[in-house]
């Protein structure tokens, strides 16, 4: 693909310029990562401050935007940022050369599987009983859906992924290679001898629209009921969301993070890398996380936690200041100690 | 299926019922977390706590239990509970719809592996020279078996699971989807430069009877001799085991643990998410290990365990509450200073 | 395969004897983990501390080498201790029985892919369009190559490994079953309604030369540009590899560590399981991090580092003996408040 200028973004998104157009644009990124020659966006009043900072070439605003700094960066106006930037994404996404309407014939479908005609059915795919794969899906290699699972229209599922039975996926998801999606939950009694008895997994799981989730995670199954990733959650790698886990809409949740069962997560939180939740709590809307934290009870207010057990962010970062003064605090107690005695000494001095 | 009732249960059990019968059991389930409508049984003195809270509809007692407070569910008596229970159970569990004695036409199956009529196997499954697969096992679509490996009667392995070569599993398992049995071990030499010398993982891996797996995780093989998961253990997802480890008889390890090289642990442990344990140490049998927990040292005594080091969970908890006020601390420590200062002053007015 | 005596291998690398040469051999080891009956070398002049403690039988020297104290294994002197080793190591390495220049019929083949004829291709592998793959390359069954990726000469995937497009692997690297390679890396725009705009992942994933990579790991390709793994480096299992990030030469990574987005690990980096990297973050060569330690911010020099956040291991040792201390540092400093009290109703009682 020959690389766009600003000039040729701008007369594609009809959007009036403010500075040098001739830059080929080679990318798109979001405006606190944008490098040289990328084009990004504002449409959240928040990233605003990014505006005078970013490497990004051009950024794309509001018809009505004025900076409050000096902006290096060339503004492309429109009426909607956000939209604009969906096309301009369009523009730089490179065609994954999947062919529609293709069912490859070492694929291996059940008879009472209703593919749409359009949906792409790669080598060794594995498709059960009563499954329903709806139009522009993609499977790719060695994908396995046991027996009634559905896929929304346009959802792609990567290669060797695998969906046991009566899983639901809605539309336009992508989930990445080596998922395991409706795995039994780790469900067991205890018994006397201290064996156990597998609490059979009975329930299932659901998955919203438009929900990424990257590779090798592994969403289990409800005991009873379901498992739910609501609309528009993004995960990353090797995640694991237990039975009858909630992930509330436009979550996002960092890899490695870990969830355990029955707890349920408010929409909109963001959640750092190889942080755990203990089972059976709940998070508010809205909720950050910081990394490695361990939530240990249920969260009630939107905010920022941080820490094993996870607290406020403040109190934490005020633990760990005060962590590393610890060893000075130890001598300085001795020291005081010691002052006490002599001084005691010297009071009973005085006293004789 | 349509759900029995409590007066059901109670004649399939020739069990006497202490309360009332008409409810209609949705499920089972452990004694607490049971939901309303669902049944569960006492078998463990240590959950006799729960008779009270439980919102079970149902619950199976010894002959002889009375209750030393008032129970809402209804009792449902027979000489052993945990028996009745595993019949209940099954009245519970969903038939999976797995056609005994299937063979797919695209397995690809070395022509010296032997292969129990009744097994099944699935699509696109591979299994490699000199494999023994037993009665009623199946092999769910995309199971890889490298040479040699051995797979117990009534064992599942769900889809795509890899064992590497000679790997042995035992009877009645259930290994999830995506876990790789019997990779290489981490075993590395450092030359001078920097740069490492592979130690070639010669051993292999076995594993038990009635051992659950959860999906995506890693078991590797022994450097040499034998990667070792001792009947009745259960593994959650995500969790790692390295070369030469031991898990002890009826262990459950909750998702994302990991045990490094060597480490043996006992039987009957409990170890929640997210747990490290190093390489070269052990722990007791009964030994509970609370999440995020890194064991860096072996574990002689059972006991409850928690922390990064972990140690005795009290001791722990302590240091948890401790910290909370540290930085309180820090600031009457500098208090006690300044008043120390005063009062030196005054004496040495004082003493003039 | 009869068990080599000292003697034997003592012939085949034409070295001269120290001590007694009956034993026979059973296996190869590092020098520090070594068990009775094995053979290990001494290359790395830092490891020389283990001569005197190794549990092997036989340890291979260089020829001018003279021990510091009494040593109970034989010594084998050889010229190049390393090179030596590498002869033996080859002696115990089983056989895998792979056949070369070997094609399942049911793999999956576009027509456009070249394949060296000296490659194995087993069972239900996929290979797409452009796809490289050179001589003496294993692909395990079940491996999935999306379109245009290149496998260098002598290098394996283990079973149901899956790279997406585009991605190249080196020569002679392993890596091992259910990896997942070039995957989309987790880069997100957010939307001022709290919901996500995917950034398109239109980089790739570069692997080098004599990388082994541990089961399940992930390995996101860059936003743009390059995710690259140097050669020599070495991972074990379950690790997540984020878009962006460098990993330098021969570094070495434990289980279940993971690394965000854009951050540069430096060469000979030793990085213990569980460890968690923030993104953006660049370390030195020689870096030592231990498990479950939280690094969040750049490592400008070679050295040990432990903790959440990571700090040298020292002072972070201290941090952890002082708060052990902590709960009897709180009472300690009741006690002086008290002592103090008492101290001032004296004073202003001699003041009367």
């Amino acid at each position: 693909m020959q690389q766009p200028t600003i000039h040729d973004i701008a007369r594609l998104l009809e959007a009036s310029i403010d500075g040098s157009s001739e830059t080929a644009i080679s990318g798109v990124n979001k405006i606190e990562e944008a490098g040289t020659g990328e084009i990004t966006f504002l449409s959240n009043p928040k990233y605003a401050k990014f505006v005078a900072t970013t490497n990004a070439a051009c950024i794309l605003v509001s018809t009505d935007y004025s900076p409050s700094e000096i902006v290096s960066a060339t503004l492309l106006r429109v009426s909607d940022p956000y939209s604009a930037f969906l096309q301009v994404v369009k523009l730089f996404t490179p065609e994954q050369g999947i062919e529609p309407s293709f069912r490859h014939p070492s694929s291996a479908v059940h008879e009472t599987a209703q593919i749409h005609a359009s949906a792409h059915v790669a080598a060794h795919v594995s498709i059960g009983k009563g499954c329903v794969i709806s139009a522009n899906v993609v499977l790719h290699a060695g994908v396995v859906l046991y027996d009634g699972v559905s896929i929304g229209a346009g959802t792609t599922l990567h290669a060797n992924t695998v969906c046991y039975q009566s899983v639901s996926i809605g539309e336009r998801c992508i989930i990445h290679g080596g998922c395991v999606i409706g795995a039994d939950g780790f469900g067991l009694a205890e018994q006397k001898d201290g064996s156990f008895l597998k609490i059979p997994q009975i329930g299932t799981v659901t998955i919203g629209d438009d929900v990424e989730i990257g590779a090798n995670c592994t969403i289990d199954r409800a005991a009873m009921g379901t498992t739910r990733v609501e609309n528009g959650v993004k995960l990353d790698n090797l995640i694991h969301v237990a039975h009858n886990v909630v992930i509330g809409e436009h979550t996002a949740i960092a890899a490695q993070a870990g969830i355990s069962g029955s707890t349920k997560i408010g929409k909109r939180n963001r959640v750092a890398g190889q942080v755990g939740f203990v089972g059976h709590i709940s998070t508010s809307d809205d909720v950050i996380v910081y990394a490695q934290s361990g939530v240990a009870k249920s969260i009630a207010h939107k905010g920022v936690y941080f820490g094993s057990p996870a607290i406020a962010v403040v109190d934490e970062l005020k633990q760990q200041a005060a962590l590393k003064q610890l060893p000075e605090l130890l001598a300085e107690v001795r020291r005081l100690k010691q002052e006490l005695e002599i001084l005691k000494m010297e009071i009973s001095k005085t006293q004789e």
